[in-house]
């Protein structure tokens, strides 16, 4: 598959999410609610609709479609995973948190809003996402929506991502050793893109075998987006990754690439990228969008 | 009834609860837990094990044994609606919201762990309800497990219980009319009090006219709880209620009571009792508890 191919489809996934995304997130009341406030859907769109790689909702649809899932449900189910995603951005730039005034560019919730309404915009994103999921208009069965309702709270909550972003704080006042390193990094940023790669079979009504495979396709993506995301903050410049690098370090805080080297985070990359190819291998040229996926991630400059 | 058996039932409901809530809350991992930080898991305990009432747990107990409902899925949906109400409480707390140090006599979350464990244990929580709900140890079918996660959802989001938060806060620099009000408590409060009911209704597969009828009916204890809880700031000595009195008076905001005064408020409780007994007379002797939990949360000295 030609770069410019799968350039040209990321991107025709980000736009359908962005743009599902600010359906959802409009202020026209819905079935079941009781009012919608307009300031804050202000600060729930201000957090979700801010032109974000779509990195998670890209492997959504693209492990249904493996699976032959309803594109409307992984869609669905896509932006439900993203309003996660975005929920725990918000909180996490949070004064008591990572205190960040920028992302992307622009002032971070608490700074366009205030403190309590990005509390309340997180809060917001998070119970909505399980109400995407549910809600009559995902076209999947009960046993269906169960199961990522289930798999979604896993990878989402404090035996997960929540519980990585705890460890992470707490890594501040103490340094890890590698294995503490690897588990807080795989719940905090590895459960939510596994999840993606799980969604997807669920969607797809894929049988036990083939959606342990998509967990462990999910590991090795979730792996190689944080040794790349750690290497880029040890050694790229900040004109070309567009944010601060060396925050990492000058947080005290331990990375694989910071305690092994360059040398190993590289090659340690090119394993994860052929590990991830040969697992998808029996699906032939249907998987070759998620092995480009997988080398993006891995490869990524920014 | 006697008042000592619905006394003694509603202790038996709350103790049931805290011992679920103890033991899902414990620091053993579970399955599809990558592991549970033991700092996280203190601060989550230290909001759900505080001794409540557990008002919404039994209405879910009772509305669910009303309709013949498995009481082993009752309790487990009414702890993660607990998880979900101690989340809100959590959050509440908070310095950016109203910055209380104190609940029930004991230190705020913040104030005994810091505000950064505080976020992150109000996101664990109210992930981790729907969890619970979608858990294969809660004996429902995936149909109702996706009727409750969607009505859960909806209750506590922002069409629901985070929207009346937001409103709450911007009540604090507008002042609300009547009917305003009644929109920002019924999802404030009420609707998480709605969803108690309706949730016994699907615990038991009750049908549409039953189920509406338990919404109707939870409607009408949500209102009753509000308008009680309001009046008691109004009149009531701080000794006796155990918590500061004249809260809202001092912070601007309006309530019912302030508006329509003492005796208007005491004529609509004893009218919102009487309807409640009204709706539920077809079940007869079968749903004595429910009627008395009514008249409780209405006429409560605390």
């Amino acid at each position: 598959m030609q770069d410019t191919i799968f350039l040209d489809r990321l991107g025709a996934h980000a736009v359908a999410v962005e743009t599902l995304l600010a359906a959802l997130l409009s202020t026209s009341k819905r079935d079941g609610e009781i009012a919608r406030p307009t300031r804050l859907f202000a600060a729930m769109r201000h957090g979700a609709l801010n032109g974000g790689k779509r990195l998670r909702p890209a492997l959504v649809i693209e492990s249904a479609a493996l699976f032959g899932g309803s594109a409307e449900a992984a869609l669905r189910v896509a932006a439900a995973l993203e309003c996660i995603h975005c929920y725990s951005l918000i909180h996490d730039d949070l004064p008591a948190m990572d205190n960040d005034d920028l992302r992307r560019g622009q002032p971070t919730v608490h700074k366009a809003f205030d403190e309590a309404a990005a509390i309340l915009a997180g809060d917001s994103l998070l119970t909505y996402a399980f109400e995407i999921v549910a809600s009559s208009e995902t076209p999947l069965a009960a046993e269906q929506k169960i199961d990522l309702t289930l798999a979604l709270a896993q990878a989402a909550g404090p035996g997960g991502m929540a519980g990585g972003q705890a460890l992470d704080l707490e890594a501040e006042t103490k340094v890890l050793c590698e294995a503490e390193i690897i588990v807080m990094q795989s719940m905090k940023t590895g459960a939510l893109i596994r999840f993606a790669c799980e969604a997807g079979a669920i969607i797809g009504s894929a049988g036990r075998q083939e959606r342990d495979r998509m967990i462990r396709f999910g590991q090795i993506i979730g792996l190689a987006f944080q040794l790349r995301d750690d290497l880029l903050d040890l050694v790229a410049d900040s004109a070309t990754l567009g944010k601060a690098t060396g925050k990492d370090a000058a947080r005290g805080k331990g990375t694989l690439p910071s305690l092994k080297g360059v040398a190993w985070t590289e090659n340690r990359l090119a394993e994860l990228i052929a590990e991830a190819q040969s697992l998808l291998s029996p699906y032939g040229a249907r998987a070759a969008m998620l092995i480009k996926l997988a080398s993006y991630v891995a490869t990524r400059e920014k």
